[in-house]
């Protein structure tokens, strides 16, 4: 990409990569990077719906499959701590979401895990109750299984806006279920104020985490959240389809009644008896055998984070999306693209999203330049902010690039 | 291991090794050994567990890890074909189980798949029928799903006895779950009978193929099976806690309702729209975003039955397992050990279990020699044979060490 381009005046573009240099130069975390494996001339802006590689996973895989499989074999499950991966990742996991250890296990998808949450909240809440509320813009698998819960609890979906979901709640509100990160704006929602209004109408709180774990700090237990669900291969960089996670207050442990009762939550699944008894904590959570391979590399992807808090993280990425808008007012003719993403902090996400005409064509274009973002039907580029591996140079090279596209 | 012991005559060991070895060296299947990384020095006997590593898998996990994932990143979910894999290794999977292509999709545990057969196949059965039929001697998880399914479908579950269980199946069958080969005793069921029986009741069939597939002819299209579901980390050797797999006969597709409508099990997944509407075929079958490490070594995995028969499988199972248990009576004092397993072959399945006592440390001690079979309480050794990499040499060594521990 040359910067005598005539569409973008030379002395912005400088003035802004000077100042990325700078920020780069600042930036604490920025030798994180170095924790990932990336490909070079590549500005890589879709951690928020598949994280990068990190540095270690390979090897972990390769000695997963050829040593701990391949050789030890049976034994795996107990000397290779298969059988345990569950609840011990979930424990390594629980720091980035404000977890005191115990109340996280990984295991199955998104989906599966928002199932069990759900008809464990409905069986969790008061009796005769008969609302779940639903944020109304939600990443659409929420939706659907919300609806096939309420339908095998005996509860009505109602969708909500969640600016609005407070004043919704009430006496008949069973249920609430909430995006902390709204996938396709990346507005980010008040989980305490939200989780402490359903807990003054009597409501049991669900939270998809899905956009805001490792983005941001979430704060499950100093939050009094209920239950929580997410995915682990956007901001936590687990790779394609790693295992969820689910998270079950330990005060609702002894009560969590799930639907999918595997032999993995019982009590003592070896002893194999034919009546169920589901085991105490988190692990009643888990259904069947854990797929280790994914789980594993997870485990290993997760090592990025030592050291790192949250918090650093949090500010970092405030400053690149706020970097980024500034470098896209610069470069991007007034007009052609609107931000989605709302400008205050407090409720913005990680991602920036952008809405403009032929969003479909402008995004292929822009990979085709070496900067991946995604798009979301109809109208909305999607660029995440990663700030373990994505610095201020990026973000100007993306928006000079979309600058280049409009120019 | 010498010969020279006293507790076991030399001439038997020498003609049952003599014995052995003209199997081996007449057995059609014994090259396809080579198609499996074992340790050496091990006779394995456990794959009925977890089965032994496809030689493959280690290159493509690599790929799958270093390229897919680290260099292509998002675009894998196309370029790599990561999206379409649930389906495209079902029907790679469908005819070592009779099933025509567009029927199998793998994806979850198999406790999960369970709960959506068990349940959609409660919106299949013909309205106000209140009995789900279990077969009374289940590998646990079944028993446990199939409790929550009923539950949660206003179904009651009713125990019974496989060898009976036609019997039981009457007017107000909706549902009979039956395993294909118990896990514990080895016993193969008629699986051609008994859905014969329950298709003359009206009732739907879902058999649990775990302790079959792989290991014998299953024919699900044949014998007109309504769901089926099974595991792809025992005789298909997929890996330890592979992706299990959901069968549903085309006949019942459009009428499949899964009591997980994840966003992957969409006709349009991408529209993100927030109504769901179910996709044609076995998609429907789908819940959440694939666990594509575990997969994709899974597809790999199922390279080792390139232009493999089952039945030719089935047949040397067989040779196997009436060999076993020929040297146990040569090799195991009288009495010290009794099959569990059936001897006729048409109800035996590719396991022999034998009941001793002390049955943990038993299995210790073979282990502790490097036979590995394993232990199920209360009293039970299991060795399962996978033709594809168990030879009569093994089946000999195993029965000889068993002998030396009883001698």
């Amino acid at each position: 990409m040359s910067d005598d381009s005539k569409d973008i005046p030379a002395d912005t573009a400088a003035d802004l990569r000077s100042r990325a240099a700078e920020l780069d130069a600042a930036d604490g975390l920025a030798k994180l990077r170095e924790r990932f494996t990336l490909p070079d001339g590549v500005v890589y802006l879709d951690g928020n719906s598949l994280g990068a590689l990190p540095a270690g996973v390979a090897d972990t895989t390769a000695d997963v499959v050829a040593r701990q499989w391949g050789e030890l074999l049976i034994r795996s499950w107990d000397e290779s701590g298969w059988w345990t991966a569950p609840e011990r990742i979930g424990d390594k996991l629980a720091p980035l979401v404000g977890a005191a250890p115990g109340q996280v296990v990984v295991g199955d998808s998104t989906s599966v895990n928002l199932f069990k949450a759900l008809v464990g909240a409905a069986r969790l809440a008061a009796p005769g109750r008969t609302r779940l509320l639903v944020d109304a813009a939600t990443f659409p698998t929420d939706g659907y299984i919300a609806e096939s819960a309420a339908r095998m609890t005996g509860l009505t979906v109602v969708p909500v806006d969640p600016s609005h979901a407070a004043e919704a709640m009430d006496a008949d509100t069973a249920v609430v279920l909430l995006n902390h990160v709204d996938y396709r704006s990346g507005r980010l929602h008040d989980l305490p104020a939200l989780t402490a209004a359903a807990r003054a109408a009597g409501a049991i709180t669900v939270w998809d985490l899905c956009h805001s774990a490792g983005a941001l700090p979430v704060g499950l237990d100093e939050h009094a959240v209920d239950l929580a669900v997410g995915c682990t291969y956007k901001y936590l960089n687990g790779g394609p389809g790693a295992p969820a996670y689910l998270y079950i207050a330990a005060r609702h442990q002894a009560d969590f009644d799930s639907p999918l009762p595997g032999w993995n939550g019982h009590a003592d699944p070896f002893a194999m008896t034919p009546g169920f008894e589901a085991a105490q904590g988190a692990t009643r959570g888990r259904v069947g055998t854990p797929d280790i391979l994914s789980m594993l590399a997870l485990e290993s992807a997760l090592d990025a984070w030592d050291g790192v808090s949250v918090e650093a993280v949090r500010a970092k990425s405030l400053a690149l999306t706020d970097f980024f808008l500034e470098c896209v007012a610069a470069y991007v003719p007034q007009g052609r693209v609107e931000s989605v993403t709302p400008d205050e902090h407090e409720r913005r996400g990680s991602q920036i999203s952008l809405r403009t005409e032929n969003a479909r064509e402008v995004m292929g274009e822009l990979i085709s330049r070496g900067v991946i973002g995604d798009f979301r039907a109809p109208d909305v580029l999607r660029f995440g902010f990663t700030p373990l591996y994505v610095g201020f140079a990026d973000a100007e090279r993306a928006a000079r690039t979309l600058g280049h596209i409009f120019g």
